[in-house]
């Protein structure tokens, strides 16, 4: 198929040539200005971790596809650095509507995207790929806009909401992808793969203190606070992760995916609260809660919710990021709730719906907001333009790598 | 052997729910006030080193059998998150012995875990691992009550008597074990094996600098001599290491297990010391010495000690760990009479000889511990109730993992 | 051949030995003082950021080669570590040329031979990288001297020199190393090298902002505006790698070693203005620049220059290191000038020539001595008494190491 290969060509490198234009002629017109940018100035070693994090850790999570792992570090590698570049823009853009810029915030926006692309992994081509992360960013930029002026959410809160926002933007994306035929062998993970994959999502598991102090304002106690509850949900859910993976498959032994979702639902329960809680308690249950969540989701949503819908969810984003942020989003305004009521003693009942209003509110808004995008989206990415790849080449790197020797796994 | 397969999923899954059961209760009892617990607050980087040592270089450090990946990077991980957890509220029970608590010197203490898992690594399961995991804390703790309290040890030494502690309960373990066959295959590295334990080996070498400097005390001059020192320690040991692996190899060839095991024993000689040694060349000697004893320990060892014993100590972690934290507790107690000795021009020497029997004390009381313990703890892993994988099916991920495509190797 | 290897074995273990015991008399007598040794002293994250660059990153990032893993992390970690000492000596023995000493910088220094090690890669034993990355690294430290002292360079900008004097230091040296036969296939790539370079390739990304920072002296604004600049001009680099690659390639598709070479080329391309650029569309623009000098480099080089002068530069330094720091010296002057005639409104155009020639110098003396001292190095390195490895036994880690089941790849 040369014509179609021709096609490939002509797009990609122009597509990013363009796009990197445009960033230097805004970069040029509008200085950014450094100390604005690279704040908060003093928290350089979380933000190397958060970089680490994303870059490195998420390449290596999402390489569970045996013939794909050029892509999945490579094409994550790129969507990163695009994109990071573009949410600094796109901060400055919006600096009137109460955001204030900054290198960290733009690292940690990027996350969705991330998310998002282990969704349609394998599936879309490096140009679907640019175009769904630049579109998937601005809308997230507009949905925590919409958040903090109208629903008066914190910032920090607002930025929490990309876990959510990721898997249900991914989700909706990849349904609109045709399904690749039933005998593929290519979606399957191999042990070497595998292997790599457990190597990135320790990483992840590692930084995953920092990724959730790193925002965390006010004083130092509350940053302290959100790295100690972290590590506790993360260590309670890395356990329940295998205690649940021997009780859920077959002779109780250990299933890798269930593992490498399941120790991270922990860090993704605890995002919008970690900073909060009062009692290690709560967050331990918290992070056991993810983790079942993510076990006996990954177990319901394979067999009943991904046929019904024909979406295939390559690396099971729906429920690992998913699913425990919609815990999460709950169990936030549960105790918020809670600990507003104890203090005013159940009688300011009103102020109490309002407050669970606006924090259910934000919540319903993204999550709609990114399902209704991301379906749009992803009509939009099939269309004749930009679908370069027929169905029968997912999940191989050899489309969109020069593979010097011989196929990367096997 | 369904019947086999079935009480192992009976087992791992309600054993790892009671703990997780018994960890969070205790948790919503005492409180531990995060504040004491999250101490010291202001090494945040370095606790995050010591984590991703423990964890990620750990993990991958083990990882020295040819099909058995996953089992050691998942059941390490498996095993430290249970166990700081555990670490957390045993140092909570033991507050009152003069043990002050923190998330750090948890995980510290989690080393000991990592260094005996590398002695039965392959012949326990997860079940075996998980007690003896519990009960190697339980018994570390009492042994550091027992050096802090009748011997007066500073408690920045106790802990570092982890090494020594973690390397021969580990051995005494293992020699209660049942020998594999002879003609077993799988024991042995492969190329790719070795490739991903010398990534785990260069995160703890480059880690291991904040491991022994996140716990020196006092001024943060004693936190930079300890850093150097231990720099200084792990640079000669590699070098060593090199060496002495091209010296004693067939055809002056180096042997990747020499490399794995001695750079890392200037960092573990060196664990007592670092944050005293006033002259850098003292450093070096006790790298280079501790390289020595690593190397020609591990020919000594592999071809009189072990089968005299009947032992196998699969990851070699008695000359990695075990002789030169030997070593280094004769070093620290020479170098601490040498040093008192100037300092009182040699005339004290009652209270240069009680000295020396305090350190001496606390070295002896620690190994035997470990050592009877060891062989109890090993005794009882060994009863019928847990022993549940027969000695042709040692060194396989098969019987714990869902390996989904092909073995992990070959 | 059993004579041979007979050689190989009496001289690697000795030739160590030989320099670790000088290494440790010269820390007997001169005594460095740690509170100097270890500066700028509290930049410790930033240290261990460097360090882990340096040892782990260049380690795997030159594992181009499909059966020399071993050897290519191997024995950049012995070089490293070797070679640190030797720095802190050097250093110290320099003293009075106003170079002060520090760890921080020994560490540093070590990437000029990191980057030589990867043009001779695979041809040179490692006797011969040896002697190679001593004498680099004596004559990179009187290059700095003459810097700092006739051409009163400031000391942070001699150091940054590293990456142009490690790069042609290197060419000189491979161009004197016989060709190896046309029919050797070894020294190609497979995916799983081409994997683990990746990741080598994306720890040194991550990292070569604290790289470029961790000697920005003055302010704590300078240190920002470096960490600030080099991520953009990283990210820019990085987009652009992708779309250059697939540009040039055939069928638009990426190529793995493009992706490794250009990712890098912002950083450094930047590293001898990152703390002084003031606007951040120049560190991107810059960033930009170096990226298409490495791809476009690439394609000449190899097809061109390289077969002239019969020069095989395995891991492709010259373009990956060379040509970008030769652009950011370049980049260095220009900008230096220009900012310089702004303030004075290009009154004092002879102070500006003067200025030009002090930067040109320092930048052709550095070349010129790398190129001539990497030639006669080279010559001495291929004398009869160092050359043990016959050309068909290149790129092979089985003459190193004693492989213990069967080849690295394949």
């Amino acid at each position: 198929m040369p014509s179609r290969y021709r096609s490939f060509r002509c797009s990609v490198p122009w597509l990013i040539l363009l796009l990197q234009t445009l960033f230097l002629i805004r970069f040029f017109f509008c200085f950014p200005d450094v100390g604005c940018i690279y704040s908060p100035s003093s928290f350089y070693p979380e933000f190397q971790d958060v970089n680490h994090m994303v870059i490195f850790g998420f390449g290596f999570f999402l390489m569970v596809l045996r013939r794909y792992g050029f892509s999945s570090t490579g094409l994550n590698f790129l969507l990163i650095v695009l994109g990071v570049q573009c949410c600094v823009l796109v901060e400055d853009l919006l600096l009137f509507f109460f955001l204030s810029c900054s290198l960290a915030k733009a690292v940690v926006s990027m996350t969705a995207v991330a998310i998002s692309t282990g969704a349609v992994l394998g599936k879309a081509n490096p140009v679907q790929l640019i175009v769904m992360s630049l579109v998937e960013l601005i809308i997230f930029y507009v949905s925590r806009c919409i958040n903090r002026t109208f629903l008066q959410v914190p910032e920090l809160l607002t930025l929490m909401h990309v876990h959510l926002f990721g898997a249900y933007f991914g989700v909706a994306v990849t349904s609109r992808f045709p399904e690749p035929p039933p005998g593929l062998d290519k979606n399957r993970s191999s042990p070497k793969s595998d292997l790599f994959s457990m190597l990135g999502t320790v990483f992840v598991w590692v930084f995953w203190p920092s990724f959730n102090s790193i925002l965390a304002e006010g004083s130092h106690h509350s940053k302290k606070k959100a790295v100690f509850n972290t590590y506790l949900a993360l260590a309670v859910s890395a356990v329940a992760a295998f205690m649940l993976s021997a009780l859920t498959s077959k002779d109780g032994k250990f299933r890798m995916t269930h593992i490498h979702s399941a120790v991270l639902a922990g860090g993704v329960t605890i995002s919008y609260t970690a900073h909060s809680i009062q009692h290690p308690w709560i967050a331990m249950i918290l992070g056991l809660l993810g983790s079942v969540i993510t076990v006996l989701g990954s177990h319901c949503l394979q067999r009943c919710f991904n046929p019904a819908f024909k979406l295939q969810d390559t690396s099971g984003v729906h429920f690992t990021f998913g699913l425990p942020a919609v815990l999460g989003a709950v169990a936030a305004v549960v105790l918020c709730v809670i600990e507003e009521g104890i203090s005013t003693q159940w009688n300011n009942l009103s102020s109490l719906g309002y407050l669970m209003f606006v924090d259910l509110g934000a919540f319903c808004q993204t999550i709609s907001t990114a399902l209704l995008t991301g379906l749009i989206t992803g009509l939009i990415l099939n269309i004749k333009l930009l679908k370069t790849v027929h169905v029968s080449k997912y999940f191989d790197d050899q489309f969109y790598w020069e593979v010097s020797f011989k196929s990367i796994s096997d």
